[in-house]
């Protein structure tokens, strides 16, 4: 993608060891000893580029972007937005949140910055300028990386200061023109809430409102605007003198800002990946996690994306953070290609001397050198990359299958009152993932505004909220021959969190009528049969009726709901239409996609089952060459059979019908 | 009480549908259909009852008014205090509450308001005047509904402002009258707490006083007296034109308010229920609770009250929600009337289209009409009420036995640092009433203001606060041939928080002496032998020594107290005084009141033993007539036996000797 | 050490109690039956001794030490900053502290003031010239008592107001000069945390600062210093008329301030004692923690201390408050003494009437005079203490071993982020020193600036920082024969939180190359064997290798790093090094200690083996003479034997080789 290789190396602050130049000698001697081709500057730079106010000082960063190039070391350069220098927030006390309790925050920490504030945004559109300027144009610098981990602050990420609020009433007004059109879109005449005046308008707060939903979700909507807003100024300052490609590091799961919106503002996607290996022995619940966020990435853009941060030992941040078992470093950096990475980057690249993050892991510790197990590890990495960098040129992974992953219905589900105030979207969405993943399946990660065509397959769990005219592109995709899945609590509301009346909007393509939904407590939970096996049905059964000519695949039973549907199966147009009216465990939802699979005819890669913790990923280019990557997360060998004839990418080594992987072991072959 | 028939409806709120004209066709409609006599209007509606200030828009009110009562439907108006128009915390900011913390609430929510703001008394008492003037004679107007759930403001229900502080010096200035007198109440010697300046008061706060105990309590006599201050004026401003008796809805043990002082200004006591039902399988606890609030409420007048809000699905604001399994919509009804309600009213009639409570339960769901299981439920409610009214006439529960429970006991008690910060005073009464329940005999609760002529058998759990005179009148209860019991850590402070000095005030009636009270953890748990039978003694034991005469019932089995009793029996005049020196289970409670009721000569209405989840409550009129309700909180058949010859009071069907109940069944027999 | 007897009685407040004549007629009376011969007197008396601004009322309290003078009784008389008059915080709100979160308090509570309000400064310096000038120099007052629990106020023992701001900024510019230096040792580059200027400089806080370590440790030093200069003021001004000591109550394992520093303005040391007994029945990990408490006060000064408060019966403050059993009065009483108490204090005399601690145990409580079980429990300690006075006097522990304790490090190894975030510094030495306790053998608790000759071994677990010059006192000490022992995470940061690069400061010392630290979860539980016995290694599992010629005595037998060594021995110099790799059990702590002490010919006072849960420590004065105590904390009889030919020092009754010890109970031996 930037330049054809895959990129190895990391984010990289010589600023802090402008005093040892002993130690930024050795940063570019072990760099190529671990194969490392690229590095990320400036993430944390403002205070060193911009000593004072209007004074650059850009020397340093050219001698270490010179030198790096003489090395043959590309450069990730960013903009300084990430952390504010303590000559802003003390002349400029604006640029600070102000949270949600109404408190303006004190300096200090990162990310906390105003992105609405006219001050902060000229600040950083000028530095911008001046990199641009001085960087753009750089043979070794290929990529703008603007500000850092955007919205990341520690708390609801949202500034609730009183630009933030006038600008929150001037975008309430250009999307709802008159205040009746908001009041009836927020159902203001629930407790007297009806507003006569925009200046009556307030973010929620927890101590003001928390009740209004379509505030709440309308809030939430403005904060990714604005964030996106701020971002795009930023996008648009770098590239002034520079035709470079832009990017963001985007965060894991990431609620508080809808990322299908922020992207548009970007060039290519980032993201930063810290899974939890090793927190109990099965790995698989966190290679699946791991995945779903590669494949939410690659998504966006139906493109390949970056892997700009990532750990090679251990974080510093958590309870306990333990060290990568031998194998997982190679094996969890391979994933990340597997599933569209063009990268694979570390944060960072040494440990720094002092404060919050100088046990964070790093290529080099504060002691040994290269003489680690990590760099080791690294260098491993840095010498397979090359091997498969050709091939997988051009590719990029191309499912048959998507799952709706939708930021909007998140911030509705979590946010409303209802049968259970403890639902959680993305562990629902994984459960129903992760039986892709065991299968070796891959699935896009769409959103409701994604065209459903070119899929076979689309799966929508737990989707509350049903944005206009999205059920009617969905009856178009069934009617035309596509499969749909979708569950309980799903259809209930539109974008403003209003209760659709009458029926369900799919109740024709899902050939149900819905009726109550009951959240039974534990001594309560139900059961059902679903091809001659048991399985469970809690937390959340819906009590629906079957229409006329629905198949009945699984009813209840228990309680006084015995009998009532559980997992429905309609022929609507020329496609299929299925229900699941309760939750249920990974082994139902395993069950039952297998049998879709079956119906669709989705296959993976090896066209072969899996053994447990064993997954695969086909990145393919237009012609459909490419590589198949097979991932073993079990730490013990095991061998996967029925494979038929395959040969390894790398080595041409032939595998004749069954593969043996060592344990946590990454075997890339040719498509 | 109202017309002499029993209420059947609940709140209304077709000022959310006025743009749907069909919606409030059907709702009348199916109000009918479903045996609804009576709903609640205006709770909220203060945004469309005054969209701006001073600008009353009532035509739409009276147009639902007359179209029920043209359909034979009665109504309840309430006063719309309970949330706040947005036009009017714009203008006048001193209206919202000043949270503990000093911080004042921007608008929202609900139920925020300062009840001492002059501003915002005088908004509520001209809207109020102007609802009385313009509704208080109408035909089918029956009850003034007094704003909604007072005190309910998500947290300690109180207002901080400014106005509040100068309004508590002046009580705590008419209270004491000196600050020597105010100094000694509160034992300002300690730790360095004199007062020398009212304006040196402040209520209580995380950053303020928290260790004066008699500030605390003080504190929230003065927020009950300013609440109950409030709600008076406005029973006087829709009075004013109008001669409707006035209510509001409490709330399940809410500690906030002490409702025997708000009830004073009130003319009807009504509530809003909302046991968690099916939370487990044994439904035994949640029927305590339930009975024991429906009690407290009867007990406050020795009057029918009305069960104003109850749900006839599932809430949308617990953790979990299950639905009311099949029989329970019913059972639980009848059994608000069998301890003395003289309604069954719904919170809500429609579910609203969105915010907070979209989703709580209704008779009415968002589709569907009337062809739901819970729509059937509310009709059977609708068809027996009737059946029942003419013989509930007049009738109400007179119980012989009383259960101490006062809510300035309960603030100092739980306030107060001792022998344990966990104590839970509500569990405390709730275990010891359980056994009355489960016997099938009821109880009035009273605070220590009553009186305790008329009944045989009083008990005082946890008794910590005695105010003055109320020795002297239990003294003279046990003396006149009155059954007293209390237990440990009872006695122990007057009014103010101060302790008694020197003895007991009882010790003479109970016959002991105290001596130490031990907090055993829980490897330190004792135990004691009652009739044979072996019980716990855990968490609280006080080490006391019987007086010459007393008998020692029980006594500890273990450690360096082992031989002090645990419960004794002291003949004082005619009566009779036991004290419980340790918290138990409920196996020794069954029993130690089991022989109580024995030698009081208290029976339940059946005079015969009743199985596990079955109890009785009697209502009847001042000559003795009226019904016993008869109720199984099992979800299967039982039968009660010994039970004589019985009369269904609906059917006239006769019972010989033995009753079978139905799962969640409730038979109503003529007394 | 105060006139040669050791102290027995405790906090009086006799001010709460003037209106009554017959209380303090019956306290003095009570004190004689009780043994008494000291009580505390005006800890939190300002309002009565300063009624109002600048009229001091020291009458009462001149007629209360002169009653207690005429019955033999001696006064410890404290300043009364404690606690501030409500005329002091109306009139001058800058006394009140000014939380982190940025809101300054409101009156009430205590502890609460600002160190550092020259306001505040100037009032405590009045009365405490005054107290002076009246009592400094009265027969019976024979010690100052500073304030009380100095920093004690309920959050983090810090104010954050502007005055504290500006002395923290001073002390800054003081310390370091130069913002190049502070920017420096704090690793300003790290996020851009560059400081431009002094003014940019501000407490670390929720909504500020949080990640620059640097900052967070010196804000503590700071904290620690004003405190420590306040306190200096109220030393001199108490000493102005007057040649007494003074002292300050100190409390366990206080993490605010470092006692350390604080000590040095203090003549002796003093400390508030409340271990939670019987929370379980195997009392030993309380008695433990209680005698590492004694042995920190007691190695501050190497010095008798002063068991300042303690409580006869039980606290009323945690969550349940068991009464001490028998014999556990007497034991913890003489525990303290043990480890080099020269008193026996109790808080409180009587037990107030009301507020937040008049259910604290007291000699007194509100009833039955001296009648109870707990002033007999006093009287008995009465009755004992001088028959051990004359022989503890001139005595005091005088241990061959220390563990190093050290504020600084406690702060900056739990305030990291790093391989576990749960690290509990108090927790890990006490399971180093309970090996010590059940050996019977006394250990010093040091910091890093003490001299480390004269102990034959050092212990220092989780010695996270070095101070400049500790590493190289180290290696002396084992160079000249000393034996030395450090953990896992030992060595890593300098004392601004900068890791040292390169090596572990005394890899020579400790022969150990250290590479990798796993913080491992359950699953991943290592373990070891050492002499043949099966330990666990978990939680903090480092990985190193040991350097040509040491000795590994035990390595991990599971995971990658199977092999590597887990205890290592070295000898270097006369002396011998270990380290130990891994967290393990109290078993391993047993064996491993048990081992260290024959090899350096550490032996208890019997020099025999105790059974499980009796200890013994050995006072002695500079010719050897002095006391041991033996002491059960188990509540049945005991036998220690092999104890030799040993004589009662109150009795002269002869042991003849083996001692038997009741439940709870502590024999006193003459050395």
């Amino acid at each position: 993608m930037l330049g054809g290789h895959l990129l190895h190396g990391g984010d990289y602050n010589p600023e802090q060891w402008l005093d040892c130049p002993e130690v930024l000698e050795e940063d570019i001697r072990l760099m190529k000893e671990a194969g490392v081709n690229c590095v990320t500057l400036g993430v944390f730079s403002w205070a060193v580029l911009e000593p004072e106010e209007g004074v650059y000082d850009f020397e340093w960063l050219e001698e270490i972007i010179d030198n790096l190039g003489k090395a043959g070391i590309q450069v990730i350069l960013a903009t300084p937005s990430g952390a504010m220098p303590h000559w802003l927030t003390q002349k400029y006390p604006e640029v600070m949140q102000v949270r949600a309790d109404g408190q303006r925050n004190l300096p200090g920490k990162r990310h906390n910055f105003c992105y609405t504030s006219p001050v902060m945004r000229e600040k950083v559109r000028a530095i911008d300028e001046a990199l641009s300027k001085r960087f753009g144009r750089k043979e070794n610098v290929i990529l703008w990386h603007i500000s850092n981990e955007l919205g990341g602050n520690f708390s609801d990420g949202a500034c609730h200061c009183e630009h933030c609020q006038e600008a929150f009433r001037r975008w309430l007004q250009e999307k709802y023109g008159t205040l009746e059109e908001l009041n009836h879109a927020w159902w203001g005449r629930f407790w007297s809430h009806v507003y006569t005046d925009w200046e009556q308008i307030h973010s929620p707060a927890p101590h003001g409102e928390t009740t209004v939903t379509g505030l709440e979700i309308d809030w939430r909507r403005f904060v990714t605007e604005q964030m996106s807003d701020f971002c795009g100024m930023e996008r648009r300052a770098v590239k002034k003198y520079s035709g470079l490609p832009a990017t963001t590091n985007f965060m894991s799961f990431f609620k508080n800002l809808d990322y299908h919106r922020l992207q548009k503002e970007l060039d290519i996607i980032s993201w930063d990946s810290y899974p939890f290996w090793h927190r109990i022995k099965d790995e698989v619940p966190e290679a699946v996690w791991a995945a779903a966020n590669h494949s939410v990435m690659r998504s966006m853009k139906r493109a390949p994306f970056l892997l700009m941060e990532s750990v090679p030992s251990a974080v510093n941040w958590r309870e306990y953070n333990p060290l990568k078992r031998p194998g997982m470093h190679m094996l969890s950096s391979m994933q990340a290609v597997a599933h569209g990475s063009d990268s694979v980057l570390y944060f960072q690249w040494r440990k720094g001397r002092g404060a919050y993050e100088k046990f964070h892991g790093a290529v080099l510790d504060h002691r040994n050198g290269g003489n680690t197990r990590t760099f080791r590890d690294v260098s491993e990495v840095g010498e397979r990359l090359p091997l498969l960098a050709k091939k997988a040129a051009g590719t990029v992974n191309r499912p048959k299958a998507a799952i709706l992953f939708d930021w909007e219905n998140w911030w509705a589900v979590e946010d409303t009152t209802g049968p259970r105030l403890d639902l959680d979207y993305v562990q629902c969405v994984l459960s129903h993932y992760r039986a892709f993943w065991e299968a070796g399946i891959e699935a896009d990660f769409i959103n409701m505004d994604a065209e459903l065509d070119g899929y076979k397959l689309v799966s929508a769990p737990l989707n509350y909220m049903y944005r206009a005219g999205y059920a009617e592109k969905v009856r178009s995709f069934v009617e035309n021959g596509g499969t749909f899945v979708t569950t309980y609590f799903s259809g209930e509301v539109n974008e403003t969190d209003l209760c659709f009346l009458g029926r369900h909007p799919l109740e024709d393509v899902l050939g149900i009528g819905t009726e109550e939904i009951d959240a039974p407590g534990e001594e309560f939970a139900n059961r059902f049969l679903y091809c001659g096996k048991e399985y469970p049905a809690a937390r959340m059964c819906a009590i629906v009726h079957a229409k006329e000519g629905v198949s009945v695949l699984a009813s209840y039973e228990e309680d006084f709901y015995r009998g009532c549907p559980v997992v429905t199966e309609n022929a609507y147009g020329k496609g299929q239409a299925y229900f699941l009216a309760a939750e249920s465990d990974q082994d139902f939802y395993r069950a039952f996609y297998g049998d879709l699979f079956q119906k669709t005819g989705l296959e993976n890669p090896l066209r072969t089952e899996l053994p447990y913790g064993v997954t695969a990923a086909e990145r393919t280019d237009e012609d459909g060459k490419g590589l198949v990557f097979v991932m073993n997360f079990r730490n013990e060998p095991v061998k996967v059979e029925g494979t038929g004839r395959r040969t390894e990418a790398e080595t041409g080594k032939v595998f004749e019908g069954e593969i043996e992987l060592g344990a946590f072991e990454c075997v890339v072959l040719d498509v």
